[in-house]
């Protein structure tokens, strides 16, 4: 099958920019290899790095891509598939076809390319490269720059870090098309959820469905699903207990789009056929946190702002809940809420379900004068800074009732005047409630992308009716 | 969720036999880490080194297994988890209670085993470890020893590579047990395969359900599914094809066992109700290869004998339809055989679906005097040494029509009197034909591990029928 790629002229002007961000050296990005499961050539499935399909767009292992910041070339290296290829994965396109799809000026052989990139740093040549997060990265490009793989980790470019993340942040017209395909199959999978899971079956079941509605269109899961009863688990990927009635399942799963965009979105629902009361206050309250912020979110405003005033929103609901006392300002200063809301309100997406998470959090969430918390639960937030129009962001609060946590606390006396322990107790187990939309910033709002997924209590409730009869 | 564990005393047993083995030295097993897909935190479903999880069943990253070969004492090192760890992933067991159901001397922490081992180093104790297929296992063997990462790829121990493959390609009962229970959910893939594909549909559609069936028991494909209309196509994963009447379906998947034994299965259905005349004359023939070849393993033959047994079956069939011409022996001596028939009769099957790939076929699929054929075809005989009573082995022959091998040999004008080009192009596209079984080796025949799986053309058929039914 012929991959999918935006026009070439897309791929040409990324790398023109970033040619001229950088202004010197090499810029190498290394396509990532097929990742061994057990063995080397038992895969997980394939996944190319997000950044090297930002710039070229070719899904597929083997391959260098070199960007000359000085006059702007861009160089495809890597070797044509033989005859033993094509008989036991089957025929593909060539390297000039793929490269003609991405605009590149020219292709060479890796043996070409390691005596090239050799005379390059012969001539004391800047060679620029990003973070690498898998091993064999780390071994691909040192048997490139004939250096040690060790000496590969540290050395990552923070000119290149800058250049790419402020090219990548901000999403063009055809890249919020696929982030919407991407949503719009994770909206169906969250239906699917909705219609489908019922007490007695085990989350499995449910997660194969779920799992199903993606595959069905050849596509793939963006991130582990997390579809689970104990919600209170943050990244719980365990998925054996059985649905009982009167508990809270939380699924938090997305899908790829065909050109690898990202959706993550995430809905609680009732087992049952409705909420329990109690379930019915702490999802009210989320739902109007999720309202809040995204009705904050705008270009100019510190993201950082809009997590503190949703932990105000929940610090202040807890609160006539009975669950916390004092004033919601200081409560959030003290970081209170954040035994309830312990992570951050959300966090970019784009090729990536965090995006240029390996790029690291400085510089995709953070940025100038504005310096990561260490307080407990705002250590968390993965995107804090100024928001400009074309970030896409994930809008994720929830409220989560952690039993290790509150023994902890309450075991440590922490903040015993403001923390309503005995009441919590009593309503242990509770789960937790995450709900969460993905937004396009603008200069006036943020714009939820994808088509409406059911999110409103009587909407989940009808939907359950559904699953029931 | 407890993870399975065998009883602590088969653990035991199997690290002293390969204690007494080396005799020398300390054993070093490193746990597999979780892969990064795009980045580190988003992770490919985790699965662990199966060597580790045969010599202490943990099924958790972040570890080392050592044995010490002179005294068998066998400690696991790691760090527990922290409050962090439970808020995000959920409470687990502790590192003592696991190396109780491992049967483990005792736990050290990661810094005691660093330590420890630069001790040892310094008294010139030989450390052993095997070959490693992830590059971020050789950066953790590198810090561990102390030596560059670039040094681990080439030193992997042969005594310990020896070692472990005389104990692992002898199953246990209990083994033979979990391969049992996964070939018993590949079956139900097989199934759902058969009782669902329609024309129309895609592979893909079809392909969803066939995972469903083994992720709603909370289980996961042993590798990645093959199901495809190209089956001529050895390992093809693409899936976007729309299934037609009149083709082929070739389907070579399985599951794991909840304790990651594989089940490795293949079947080809026509996607219409029936088999065309020459689809039924070629699926006999293979049918027939397969039986012939189950019916001659015992343990004391080579499987090489087994492979050429199968490939003049197949010769002479083909000879018999008009495919080739000549003597069978003649045929499969010259490698002629090859062009339908270019992969081997099969493999070891166990805890990786290509058992102890990593250690080199060498090891586990040769034995002294016997060296790999150069021959193409031949060439990909994974398995051709004496069999023992006790190993679980694949036999998977397949018939194959490769347009672009066809056009090849027949440029090149290779053996044009053996080979009828002309006859072979009247009836491209075939696509292929592929059937496999998991058997375990005997002293006197091999016995089909699992509940049968059709692959009578009359129960293939009577299933088709349910499809459209």
């Amino acid at each position: 099958m012929k991959q999918r790629f935006f026009e070439p002229s897309l791929y040409h002007t990324r790398r023109n920019k970033l040619a001229q961000a950088l202004q010197d050296g090499l810029i190498v990005f290394p396509s990532n290899e097929a990742a061994g499961m057990n063995y080397r050539d038992n895969t997980y499935p394939y996944r190319q790095d997000s950044s090297f399909l930002y710039f070229c767009g070719i899904d597929r292992p083997g391959l260098f891509l070199f960007i000359d910041s000085q006059s702007g070339e861009s160089i495809l290296a890597g070797d044509e598939s033989t005859m033993d290829d094509v008989v036991w994965t089957g025929p593909v396109e060539s390297l000039h076809e793929l490269s003609e799809h991405a605009g590149l000026d020219r292709v060479i052989t890796l043996a070409e390319a390691k005596n090239w990139i050799s005379n390059l740093i012969e001539r004391n040549i800047r060679i620029h490269y990003l973070p690498v997060y898998r091993g064999d990265q780390a071994f691909r490009l040192a048997a490139l720059l004939d250096t040690g793989a060790e000496a590969i980790s540290g050395n990552a470019s923070i000119p290149l870090i800058e250049a790419v993340v402020s090219l990548r942040e901000i999403k063009e017209e055809p890249e919020i098309k696929e982030l919407s395909d991407a949503i719009n199959i994770s909206r169906q999978m969250h239906i699917t959820m909705m219609k489908s899971a019922c007490a007695g079956m085990t989350e499995a079941e449910v997660m194969a469905r779920v799992r199903a509605e993606c595959l069905k269109h050849d596509l793939d899961i963006a991130y582990p699903i997390i579809l689970t009863v104990n919600g209170q688990t943050l990244h719980n990927h365990a998925y054996h207990n059985i649905l009982e009635h009167g508990q809270l399942l939380l699924g938090d799963f997305g899908s790829e789009s065909s050109m690898h965009y990202a959706g993550d979105i995430t809905r609680t629902i009732p087992v049952s056929r409705h909420f329990t009361p109690l379930q019915k206050d702490i999802y009210s309250l989320v739902l109007q946190t999720l309202s809040s912020s995204t009705a904050a979110i705008r270009e100019g405003i510190r993201y950082l702002d809009v997590h503190l005033q949703a932990a105000r929103i929940i610090a202040g609901g807890l609160k006539d809940l009975g669950f916390l006392n004092g004033n919601p300002d200081d409560l959030v200063a003290e970081g209170v809420h954040a035994l309830f809301f312990p992570h951050g309100l959300g966090h970019a997406l784009g090729l990536d379900v965090h995006d240029m998470e390996n790029l690291g959090e400085k510089y995709t969430g953070y940025e100038s004068g504005l310096e990561r918390s260490t307080q407990f639960g705002l250590r968390s937030l993965r995107m804090a800074k100024t928001l400009k129009a074309g970030m896409v962001l994930t809008v994720e609060p929830g409220i989560y009732f952690i039993p290790e946590l509150v023994a902890l606390w309450k075991k440590n006396h922490s903040y015993p005047g403001l923390v309503n322990y005995d009441r919590i107790e009593r309503n242990l187990p509770f789960g937790g409630i995450r709900i969460e939309d993905n937004v396009l910033v603008t200069p006036d709002r943020a714009q939820v992308l994808g088509d409406p997924i059911p999110k409103e209590i009587a909407d989940i409730e009808q939907y359950r009716e559904l699953a029931y009869s």
